[in-house]
């Protein structure tokens, strides 16, 4: 079978890919577990090589439609669509946002459709479909109330998704992802980026500067979890989604201060004092909208995985860069 | 002032034009009663010709990007969007859906956001933005759950409505009307369509075919009070509606037996009886997708009106006919 990663460069498309790529199977559109023949990587820039026969890379972007039909070609089994523009880019850039967000999960649903079989398709939302007052816990049947122009292209994603499928035009499963916690390299341009930046950076010997108050909640998933469960959302029958092809993941609810705790506990006092605290009201201005606690029946009983603690989200990061760079624990 | 409705031609938009017309002011930006000018009547085709100096009649679909930024010109202080193409026909003409619906009221909010001043922009929505396994009353938080692509393409429009009113691009307002009853002359390619089909088409002497089963609940809603309410939308300051521009209006709640029941209170049993029941499971199939039950408290708390019962709904249509055209009650 055929498969495609949109948003391929980005830090969990690759490792999406590299998960598939040594799984080398999922479940085809007969429910059968199929080799992955080729795995095309999409994205505006090519991003790291991986030398592997299976691996086809392709430039483009998801908000031109021809690209986007060029790469959905009637091969195609499977797409995992990760592409966008992060949240406080999608707020400052306005027009980015809606092109790559709204029109380009609309280019790529158009051109899956034109396919002669539906194709399962993977799309990622977020935490940001919830903002403002709402219920606590967020439970599966709250309604959706983005504060953000990132949220609000996200929840018409999800709609589109819904309705594609309940058309037959694709076998669609959407993710509400959780802020995903610890993103390793240099921070993107999500507004949430400092969650991973107050543990990456302190540990790399760098003060971070936290720009929320120590008692905001958090939503948090380690990239692990977050690749582990785009997998099983595409494996899960169609049955098992039913109308409602969206969910809310089960992230881990947390402090900034017991994040910060957590750090402390596992790396030390030395490591853990580099978190400066400085609010800034533009990231609290979107930060703060969001949920911190979720009931996710839904997702437990579809058997999606979540993470133990913090503190192991924190020792597994240790050890990703150790197999890296040989960064030591304290 | 200057005002555009677009689905001008429509049943609903001739009745707006005529009722802002007789009322001869809105409020404008700053709060205050200002004369109407201009009101630009926009759709596919002309519709009735209005005799007033006010009136500009444009032709075109908002389906088409550069109609409607020639529409809408820095001059205009106000619009009511109304342009859909209806439940049944979206669901069997998906594109043609997609473009009007979606991509109609996408280039409306685009063309209003390059004013040099946000205009105060009215949207219908619909009952049909719930669908499924619902509570019961729907209530002003109750999730959106389309199961119509007519649904979702509605639901997308509120999010978009919402999301540039936050971003200060337009003063939204959305209304999720219920089903309008009766509507007068042919029946349109609303699913809903035979709600109006079973009560006018008896009083015309002719037998109606309800498709559905007598005990199917429906929202309804009379036209002069949906057009109350569009006017009284647009008329409240931005400060009544907060980040939530959507609401639920407070329709009535009616099984269609009950309809009949009330067409023969009021035009007796040869009118009734004209009603054959042969239900179809294509109109049944979105149909019984929608809640029948609402408690609109907000509606409500905001001033908006309701319609006292379902036999005063026929006894207005029953005059507004005899005004036209002469028809006597039973």
């Amino acid at each position: 079978m055929n498969v495609v990663i949109t948003g391929a460069a980005g830090f969990l498309g690759r490792m999406l890919a590299r998960s598939l790529l040594t799984r080398g199977r999922l479940v085809d559109r007969h429910g059968s577990l199929s080799a992955i023949d080729k795995l095309l990587l999409f994205d505006q820039q090519a991003g790291e090589r991986l030398s592997d026969p299976r691996v086809r890379t392709v430039t483009g972007s998801v908000g031109e439609s021809q690209s986007v039909e060029r790469l959905i070609s009637d091969e195609i089994d499977s797409v995992f669509h990760l592409a966008a523009v992060v949240s406080a880019e999608a707020e400052s850039d306005f027009d980015k946002g809606m092109v790559v967000n709204l029109s380009g999960t609309l280019n790529l649903l158009q051109a899956c459709r034109r396919l002669s079989h539906p194709p399962r398709v993977v799309f990622t939302s977020s935490v940001a479909a919830f903002g403002g007052e709402l219920p606590s816990p967020v439970r599966d049947d709250t309604a959706t109330t983005p504060q953000s122009s990132y949220g609000t292209q996200k929840v018409v994603g999800e709609l589109l998704v819904n309705d594609y499928s309940r058309k037959g035009f694709i076998d669609g499963r959407a993710l509400r992802l959780p802020t995903i916690c610890v993103r390793p390299g240099p921070a993107n341009k999500a507004a949430s980026g400092f969650a991973s930046g107050i543990i990456r950076e302190p540990i790399d010997g760098v003060t971070a500067v936290c720009p929320v108050a120590a008692e905001t909640l958090m939503w948090l998933m380690s990239p692990a979890t977050a690749i582990a469960n785009l997998v099983h959302a595409h494996e899960l029958p169609p049955a098992a989604f039913g109308h409602q092809r969206c969910l809310n993941l089960q992230g881990l609810t947390l402090s900034v201060g017991d994040m910060v705790a957590a750090l402390r506990s596992v790396c030390g006092d030395e490591t853990a004092d580099r978190v400066a605290w400085r609010r800034d009201p533009s990231v609290e201005a979107v930060v703060s909208t969001w949920p911190g606690r979720f009931e996710s029946a839904r997702a437990r009983e579809l058997g999606f995985v979540a993470d133990k603690d913090f503190e192991s989200i924190i020792r597994a990061y240790l050890e990703s860069m150790e197999s890296i760079n040989g960064v030591r624990l304290d």
